[in-house]
This record gives C-alpha cells, sequence and structure tokens, in this order.
C-alpha cells in the first residue's frame, strides 16, 4: 500500500457501537517513521466503525499502532509506503517570512480567495455547478462554514439531528462529515484551500450552536479536526464574525484556538475572523498571539495594510466588502470598487479574498451559497494574480526591492506622479491599467522621477530592472 | 439721487493727506432713515480722497451725517432716496431656519459655491475668462483671497509696497481695493456671492501678513470691511486652513472673528475654514460660537453632514475634493467621484462647494486662477441643483417630509432598496441617474415599499407627493 507524501493514509477498524461512542471510547494511532513519530486523534464514524487520519510528510516506510479504551482498536499496527508527491501536489500552505505564504515544496501560493458560506449545504446540482463555477475562477481559497445558520433548516447537520431543539449536541452525524469532507477533497483535486469556519454568530440559540458548554465545544473541536485535519488544504478559522457572539469572551477564543493548535498534528494554518462592522472603529483581535499563523481580517479599506504588517505575520482581508447588488452595504460594491480594493492591499504586501452577492440572478448570493458567478472583479481579479505572481521575490516573499517598484494609484487620476526611485541601473516601466486589464511599456527611470500618466483611475506602475 | 435697495451709496469727500491718513483719521457716517439709525465707517481713498459706502435696506428717505477727526470731514450731511430693488436684486443671504439660506426677499439661494482663490491677482485677460466660465457654470459663490501667497510677484497686495520685506503693513494700497472690488461687482452682477478669504496660511512669514501685530489686523479688517461690507454679495471667510497657521491660536482667531462681527453694519455671513488634512482626524473650529454664521468645513465625506447637523448652523463643505489631475490627493478626484459627493453631503441637507485642478491644460488649476473649466463635473452639479432646486420646502428651508423624499443611493449598486414611507396617500417616484443626467418616472408608493433599481451606481430616488 503506497500513499503520496501529503496524501491521506486513512485506517479503518471495528469496535463498540453501544452507549455514545464519540464520547465514550478514546482511540489514537500513533504513526512512525524513523525516529519521527506523530499521532492522531481517530474519530468513530458511525455504525460500529472508528477511522484515523493520517498525512505523512517523510517519503519511505510508515509503522503504525493504535491505542484505545476499547480492546478490539487497541494494539493495532501495520505499515504503508510513503511515495513522492503526485503532479500538483506541492504540500500544505505555510507561512513564509513574516507576511506571506508559499506551498511546502516552495511552489508560490498567490493567496486570492473568495467565500461560499454554506455551498456545501445546498443542493447535489448547486454544489457541482459551484465547483465548475471555480474550476474556472481564479480563486485559491475559499472561506466555508462547517454549522448551519439559525435559519437553515438542512437535512444533516455536524451534530445528530436535524431540528433545532432535538440535535443531540454531544453526538455528530458520520454522514454530514463523509459529504464535507467529500467537498474538501474536490476542492483540494482543484487546488484550492478550504478556509474551514468552525463557529459562527449566526446562530442566535436556534441550534445552540454558539452557546455550547465549554466541554462540548472541545470535543466538537476535536472530532472535526480527527476528521479533517489531514487534508493537507485545510486552514482553520475558528469563527467567523467572533466578536458578534455575545456568548463567548476573548479569553474562550484563546481557549478554543489553543485546543485547536493542541489537536492538530500538522499545524495547519489558523485564524479568527472579527466582524465589527465595517464604518465602525476596528479593535481586532490580538494576532500576535502565539496560535494565530496570520491575520484573517474583514476591513473596507485596503490601505490599512500598511499598519497592520505591524504585526509579523501575514494579512488577509477575508472580507473586504463584496460585489454585487445586495440591499446592504457590505454586498453591493461596483466591480470597479472591489478590484481597487483588492490592489489597495496585495500592493501593500497584503491579501485581499473576494465575494459577491447579486441577489436577483438565477443563482442567488455567491458568498451564501455558491453557484455562478456574475460580476466583472473575478477577470480583473485573474489579472492581478498573474501581475503578482510576476514580481521578482525576497526569499521571505517580499517584492524584490532591488529590482522592481510596484504602486497602485488608485482611484484618482493625477496627470503625473513623482517617484524616487533608487540611483543606479534604471527601471523599465510599465503602465498596468487594471480596469483594462492592459499593460504598456513606458520608458525608463532611476533617481527622482516624474512620470506622466494618461488622467484615468485605477491605473499601476510597474518597474522592473 | 436715487439707491436701490440693497445697493450701494458712496459718499466721497476730500480730507488730509500727511502722515498716515489710514491710522491717524478717524472718518464715520451716520445714515438714518426714519428712527432706524446706521454707523458705518468711512475709508481713505488715497490722494486726500475719503469715502464711505452704505447699503441701505429700507425703501424711503435717508439722511447721513459725517463725524470725523478732521475737520473737512466733519459734520457733512445729505439725503438720498432708496428706490425698490431692481431686477434681479434679491439682497444679501441670509441665513434660512438652522440649516439653509435664502435671499433677503425670500427668494431661494442654492449655495452651490466654488473656488478661485487667486483669480483677481491674474492678468486682464484671464480675470475676463474667469467670469466668462462663471456665467455659464452653475456656480453661485465663489471663495477668493484678498491676500496673495509666498510665491505670488503681485505689482499690487492689499498693503502698500509689493515687494516681501519692503510692504508697509500699517497703509493699503487703494488701487489694488479699487480693482478687488470692481471683480466683487462683477460677481454680483451674475449673482454670485464673494467669499472673501480675508486670511490665508500660505504666506510663511514672507510677506508677513500671517503674523501681523494685533493692532495691525484690526486695522486691516476695520479698513477691509469699511470697503467692502455695503456689496451685498460679500461673505467673511475669517481664515482659510486656518489651523495651518501656526502664529495663530484660536483665541487670536475669536478675537478676530468679533472685531469683524463689531465693524461690519450689516452682519454679512461669517465663518471660519479648516485645514485639518483630509484623512487625519478632523477637530472643527467651535461653529457653535455666536459669531459663527455657517459651518464653513473642509472634508472628504459628504456623510459626514449628519453629525454636523447637530449645531443648527448651516453646514456648507467649501472643500471636499477637486476634480483633477493633480499629484495631490485633494486635487486628482474623478468626475464621478466629486459629483457623488455634491449628492452626498446635499441629501444630507449640507452644501458643498466645487473645485477643479487640471493641471496641464491651457488655463492652470481653476481653484488658484480660475480660467476655463475642464471638467465633467460642472454639467452634473448644474442638473444637482436643478434637482433640489425644485424639491418642495418647509418656511425653514428643510425639504417638506409630508410632500417629498429624497434618496441618494451612492457609489454602490443595490439591485432594490426597501424604504420605510409615511402611509396615506402614495408618493410618486422618479428614478434619478446622477451620472446620465436623467429623472425616469417609476411608481407610486407608500408605507413599507420594495422599490427595484437597475443595478448601477449614483442614482437617488425621489418621491413626491
Amino acid at each position: 500500500m503506497s500513499i503520496e507524501k501529503w496524501g491521506l493514509h486513512e485506517l479503518t477498524l471495528t469496535g463498540p457501537s453501544e452507549g455514545n461512542p464519540f464520547a465514550d471510547v478514546e482511540f489514537q494511532v500513533s504513526y512512525q517513521f524513523r525516529n519521527r513519530m506523530v499521532t492522531v486523534d481517530g474519530f468513530y464514524d458511525g455504525d460500529g466503525v472508528y477511522r484515523a487520519r493520517f498525512s505523512p510528510d517523510r517519503e519511505g516506510e510508515w509503522s503504525y499502532i493504535t491505542s484505545s479504551s476499547a480492546p478490539e482498536l487497541d494494539g493495532q499496527c501495520g505499515t504503508f509506503v510513503c511515495s513522492p508527491p503526485g503532479p500538483g501536489n506541492h504540500g500544505p500552505v505555510d507561512v513564509l517570512g513574516k507576511h506571506h505564504f508559499s506551498y511546502t515544496d516552495g511552489t508560490r501560493y498567490d493567496c486570492v480567495g473568495t467565500t461560499c458560506y454554506h455551498w456545501t449545504y445546498e443542493t447535489k446540482e448547486l454544489q457541482e455547478l459551484t465547483l465548475e463555477s471555480l474550476r474556472s475562477a481564479p480563486f485559491d481559497k475559499v472561506r466555508m462554514c462547517l454549522l448551519p445558520t439559525d435559519g437553515m433548516r438542512p437535512e444533516r447537520t455536524p451534530f445528530a439531528g436535524n431540528t433545532p431543539g432535538s440535535v443531540d449536541v454531544e453526538r455528530y452525524d458520520p454522514e454530514f462529515f463523509r459529504h464535507f469532507e467529500s467537498r474538501v477533497a474536490d476542492l483540494l483535486a482543484l487546488g484550492i484551500q478550504a478556509d474551514l469556519i468552525l463557529f459562527h454568530p449566526y446562530d442566535r440559540g436556534v441550534w445552540g450552536f454558539d452557546r455550547m458548554s465549554p466541554a462540548q465545544d472541545a470535543a466538537y473541536l476535536r472530532y472535526v479536526v480527527a476528521r479533517l485535519a489531514a487534508y493537507r488544504n485545510v486552514w482553520w478559522s475558528l469563527s467567523n464574525e467572533y466578536d458578534f457572539n455575545h456568548e463567548k469572551t476573548i479569553a474562550d477564543w484563546d481557549r478554543l484556538l489553543q485546543l485547536v493548535q493542541r489537536y492538530d498534528p500538522y499545524q495547519r494554518l489558523r485564524s479568527i475572523h472579527n466582524g465589527t462592522k465595517m464604518y465602525e472603529v476596528f479593535t481586532p483581535y490580538d494576532f500576535g498571539k502565539p496560535w494565530i499563523t496570520h491575520q484573517s481580517v474583514q476591513h473596507w479599506d485596503g490601505a490599512e495594510v500598511a499598519s497592520w504588517r505591524d504585526c509579523p505575520k501575514p494579512v488577509v482581508i477575508d472580507e473586504i466588502g463584496y460585489e454585487g447588488n445586495a440591499g446592504r452595504r457590505w454586498g453591493n460594491l461596483t466591480a470597479d470598487e472591489m478590484v481597487h480594493r483588492f490592489w489597495q492591499g496585495m500592493a501593500l504586501g497584503g491579501y485581499v479574498g473576494h465575494g459577491e452577492s447579486f441577489v436577483d440572478r438565477e443563482t442567488r448570493a455567491w458568498i451564501s451559497i455558491g453557484g455562478r458567478l456574475y460580476g466583472d472583479s473575478p477577470e480583473r481579479i485573474d489579472f492581478l494574480r498573474a501581475v503578482f505572481a510576476g514580481l521578482p521575490r525576497q526569499s521571505d516573499g517580499e517584492v524584490d526591492a532591488d529590482r522592481c517598484v510596484l504602486h497602485y494609484l488608485g482611484d484618482r487620476q493625477p496627470s503625473a506622479v513623482e517617484l524616487d526611485l533608487p540611483d543606479g541601473s534604471p527601471f523599465h516601466f510599465d503602465l498596468i491599467d487594471t480596469r483594462a486589464m492592459t499593460i504598456t511599456p513606458l520608458a525608463e527611470y532611476s533617481g527622482p522621477s516624474h512620470i506622466p500618466l494618461p488622467a484615468t483611475p485605477y491605473l499601476a506602475l510597474r518597474g522592473t530592472r
């Protein structure tokens, strides 16, 4: 049996099904490669079936041995061979330097995300349409929720039961997870990271998932991590708009983030996302805390990236407003404004996420359910992605200032710009029209330079040498 | 002899020319109509000539008598008849209710201003071009400076002398003022208010006009008021960007504003204009002080009008950014953005001023020198002006909410808007495209209403019944 590096090894055993096996049975597996040992939690998958999942990070022969409070699950052992990664498998995404990301094998990761909160809850046809849309879209990350909102009445939830009031939050629904995992795997096949949102404030006590006891929260997180952490495209977003959940304090979020940190053998990327209303003062979670790997920000102003970079972690504005025609402020940006915000944030060394909220088309609100994309921004974001992918970088992921300068000029229309370029060999400048998606060679400049511009908004200047 | 109501009566006498007549000679004239008496300061106009100017506000026979420290100027008396106002003469502009303006005869005053700081300092040809541009532009107020900036080397300044370092700030240049007054009269003929900026911070000690002694400041203000207050289109803007002048304190500005209040027999509109940098926190002068008639604001965000209306005085955003292609942030707005800011501010019951700063055309930077207008915003501002002029108003100038609702929808593109209209007889709605300058009838609505929209930015809804 052979598993590719960063692939997924799954062990299946049979054990007790009486009582509450989710809570009653301890089951772990220790995997060993030479002197490296990794212990993972297994999980109950219903009908007396227990599984453990493991993603190996070394090529060669691995062995494993189980340990359990249930005799049938204890002391089982075996081996498998970890083979070289297959085509397109670059490993999980990690932080590069202070403010950037990279696949583990060193391949560039662009971090151009989008959001489809509950796409896995929709009809099979709609889910497949979402995947089809993602296949031709420029996005390499999707934010998505495990838990339903107060108004949803899905066939299945992560917990046992599908009716508010009669859900058992100490048992899980294996069928829900098997489906959810298959969608995570579908994203992986498309080269897309699954930024999994573990809690959200849109429950308001209806299901009760936003106000479980600390022990129930911990058991839920442990079960989710046991099932999903081995998928190499998984990121953990502890909560969406955590500050809108008045049932939990910052100390609660600290504790839950630390639990994920402890349960997850791979240390997948981990953050928490604020919801403080746009146009109010933004007081973010302290992303400096050691269990946070990157800053998952909601804010409307890409220019703020400059200040957030004071914290030595990547800045990802996962919500900066959505292109669309919704009634709410966050959901009716023009494509011009959406793409403007991308350029602002990315030119300052941050990352920005897309979203779309057209409410009167065949499929509604991409950010909620996926479906089709109707906006004009994805094409321009694809252009932006190509421009940024082409910039020369230092080993820490920063644009190499010795070889390249990039100035985004914003929504204004100055007839010229003054740049104080380094002396020495000149930079060859190109004019990038981010709206028309054109790149036009200009001239060479070095030292203090006056660069004439066509007076039109949404331009960028790129100088390379 | 007959002077129209709100016109200008000028009395000319001859007196001493030795010493410094500007400082040495006290000269006042008391005008009387029945039991109403108004005393005005006269002024020395050079070459032994003294004048006094008076703008009568009652029709009928007025008498006057002079008083002076110089015997030749003392005890002179006479009469004149004040006739009904001529065509187009609606009197000076006054505050109406808390937040609006009106001509004294009750005619609507729109308050759609622009800025040409130093147009009167330019060549005769350019000044006439500016007047020609204003004739076909939608603006009814011009902000303009009396004092030159540090970099200007004009033939004349308000003070005696035209070379930095050799100006006598205790003597004035009557020829400068005669010319300046003729331009104020030219604006009056066009129905345009002259918002006269008495100080500014762009001197930096070069001329020394920004750091005169309290007595010199007071004498300057008294001379300016004596010469100019009788022009019924004059407004006083004590300073532009007062907070950039570090030679003066708030207490100084308080004192100088109170001096203008004391000197001016007509109580022309009076304010002071901040310069706190855009995109920093804005801490305005306390416009609640009794010598302030209206709030002359510099700020980039028309949406702030709502909060400024807490102060019971009209809000006039005299600088909200300029259409153009200048290198500086304040001077390179697109027409879309400029007009968007107008609609934002005016829909909230404020007033907004225009400016233009194209730096590479035949005549440079309208805000500095006047000349030609090149932008696309004036035409759209004219359209806006017509829309606002057509709204039914209460006696205090507010839009009459019983008969009319106006919602500006901004730079977003919602596909519908929910309005909670009053019950009762329905409102007939029109869709206003502020960019295309079109008005399209929609349907009738009352009570809670869902109004579909074409998903495009820069729309407004007007409902009337």
